[in-house]
């Protein structure tokens, strides 16, 4: 069925509803190029700015799907739990959550991605584990969930082309802050990826995508019920974002502190978030029999897990991580009470640093980020370390130091004043 | 002074106001290929539903103006006059008014363009004259001044080329409805066409770009207040398009009926809207002694300058204006007062009859078109011809009647609800 591109642009400029019919045509039309870039750019603006209804999300993430493959875990003989979180600084959470899960009795096939600006990616985190490889077919991530339980690796380009294209389109056209968008952005993929079930952590806060909690329960709302809709059994968390996430923020940095973790140690807060997420996901896969998290962190059973899931994509999970040559320490000004350390300051540091990208095609510094030596709450003295930077070249100090200007604020009278870890939880 | 395409972009999408710097970079980047359509495209969108204010539609006008040439007529002896019609359906005006304001003391330098949907063009109109030259040189719009007093010619490539690649941009992403950027791609040729005084037509009605009388006044005061600012003496007209003006629509029946009004002859509502506008016109450019366009009409004067003005042009005015070979006509099915005549049905039935064009680079037949035998508020006879359709193949007569379905509706209590000819007169 053939419409006109103009006539659907028009329909959603004048604050209509687009038929599901408009949506497929349309979506489909852009992936075969023959709607050109411009009309999908108007069309993306008159989304943004006059929103889609339920049903037009669902149907937009449908057509999303339908131009590409869809994954089928229905061999498997256990049920399968996915994560996603939105993205933050410090967010490691995948690396230690997928073994864990794995180890607790669910599968758990995580199509996750590459960093862009202040936020890191899972895959360049896991990239500074030698040997490691991001890239398998599908018949070698079914072998890797088949002997370890979990396998994080990169979507095949098979995915969701449509959201691909649409996703680079949006980038240059400020058309990337819409919720009916970036809900049906993500939600296309988790679905394509054929997870049974999906729990989302939806962060809010200065180092989140959504600044504020309204907009993340917005979101988290969207894709709840786009999943549920899709029939994926899905829920959300809504998450602190207003200070980094645990104590280390760097691509090889936070291997480290997730190996702290799957030993049974590391920062409170990645921990307590780690479990909480794994009690999710076995919930939503409704696994007969899980095990319960934190004694899988305890006993071992999840390091085996991580182990074996980094062995499988080749890497070597006891081989020497790679340090960055050079390192700042940065001093406490005053004796106090840390009363906040603006994440998203954090993040750009740690960008500025070498661990993050401006563009696609850069490169990441595997060493490069930043180590707290304190948190919110903590009591600090003046002068002595409040964090450590490090990078390739100490030629990078400089600007990471002034991303950090105002990052941290010490008060004499106590009382960090905190989003809560868990903020929220979102469910159908 | 460089900025970035998205923070452009950004700024409009969130409601904010684009500075002076900010527009002049992005008319010119995008004029160079800096910006990228699809970028251009979700700007249009923003600032079609988010708007400009008076200060941004000058400041984008202008930076539209300098992305090419501005003309000068500072070396005339006489003060320079120009119309410019939103367009319509029958809207022959410019034909006699141009040679009838020269014919009265003003010179009338008038870059006119073709018609593209249901109104037509002045160029084809003219056209349709043999050997008549849409295509002037600068040098040669001189002399056509200097001998008729009057030029209607094609705009030149180098005249606002941002506003040229900008209509092309907004006809195909469904952002062409936005008083904004009607006003200022209307204005940028007309200022950069350098006259020293403008009256603008601006029409409402179903056969009218603007379909109700208040959007129509907007547009008319925006392009009032662009003009004022930019220091042309600008008064603007609104006028009725819910039913054709004359009786003749097409290329050649519209310059026959202009010969009829320049032989002191013609349908009353034609030659009404001419001698106002004409009035308009030599108040707008104060010229000293003007003759009054109605003795011009009579004493022939007016038609001399059309005379001239022709052959300038190398037309023929006395060869035979092309027919075309078939013709069907159509009676009314019953007896009454005409009660309402559809402007845009009218037109859609000229365009079918091979009168207009669908896409820039199609034909356009000459003798193609619609002779009306009765206006709205005539008394009609049951059998009676109600108008005779013309076409070059008598293939097109029935999309042509499909599309007059409705276009007309007699009355037995008699009472044609009419707007007024003129309705209202916007000045700064």
């Amino acid at each position: 069925m053939g419409f006109d591109a103009i006539e659907v642009i028009v329909a959603k400029r004048d604050r209509g509803e687009l038929s599901a019919a408009q949506i497929d045509w349309v979506i489909d039309a852009y992936t075969r190029g023959e709607v050109a870039d411009e009309q999908m750019s108007a069309l993306l603006m008159a989304i943004l700015l006059n929103g889609m209804n339920r049903r037009e999300i669902a149907d937009w993430t449908q057509a999303m799907i339908r131009s590409g493959e869809r994954m089928d875990w229905s061999a498997l003989d256990r049920p399968t739990a996915d994560k996603h979180s939105t993205g933050g600084v410090g967010d490691k959470i995948t690396l230690p959550l997928a073994p864990l899960v794995a180890a607790c009795g669910a599968y758990v096939p995580q199509l996750s991605g590459r960093g862009l600006g202040h936020t890191g990616g899972t895959l360049d985190k896991l990239e500074s584990i030698p040997g490691w490889r991001a890239s398998l077919s599908n018949d070698e991530m079914l072998a890797v969930i088949r002997s370890a339980g979990a396998v994080v690796c990169a979507a095949g380009a098979g995915l969701a082309p449509a959201d691909k294209k649409l996703y680079a389109l949006r980038d240059v056209t400020g058309t990337v802050e819409s919720i009916p968008l970036i809900a049906s952005s993500i939600m296309s993929k988790k679905i394509a990826e054929g997870t049974g079930s999906l729990v989302l952590d939806v962060k809010a806060g200065s180092g989140a995508f959504m600044k504020n909690v309204d907009d993340a329960r917005e979101l988290a709302r969207t894709m709840v019920e786009l999943g549920t809709d899709a029939g994926v059994r899905t829920v959300a968390l809504l998450t602190a974002m207003d200070r980094p996430l645990g104590l280390k923020v760097g691509n090889a940095l936070e291997v480290e502190e997730s190996v702290e973790v799957l030993a049974g140690g590391g920062p409170a807060d990645v921990v307590e978030l780690t479990v909480r997420l794994a009690r999710e996901m076995l919930e939503a896969a409704a696994v007969p029999g899980a095990r319960d998290p934190e004694e899988a962190l305890k006993d071992g059973s999840a390091m085996d897990a991580w182990r074996r899931m980094i062995i499988a994509q080749g890497g070597d999970p006891d081989a020497p991580l790679p340090k960055a040559a050079e390192s700042a320490v940065v001093t406490a000004p005053a004796s106090g009470t840390l009363v906040t350390l603006d994440a998203l300051k954090v993040g750009v540091a740690a960008w500025r640093l070498g661990a993050g990208r401006a563009r696609k095609e850069d490169p990441v510094s595997a060493g490069a980020g930043v180590v707290l030596h304190a948190k919110p709450g903590d009591e600090v003295r003046a002068g002595a370390p409040l964090m450590t930077l490090y990078a390739d070249e100490a030629g990078r100090f400089d600007r990471a130091l002034q991303g950090l200007d105002g990052a941290y604020e010490i008060g004499v009278d106590g009382g960090a004043d905190l989003l809560p870890l868990v903020i929220d939880r979102v469910t159908a």
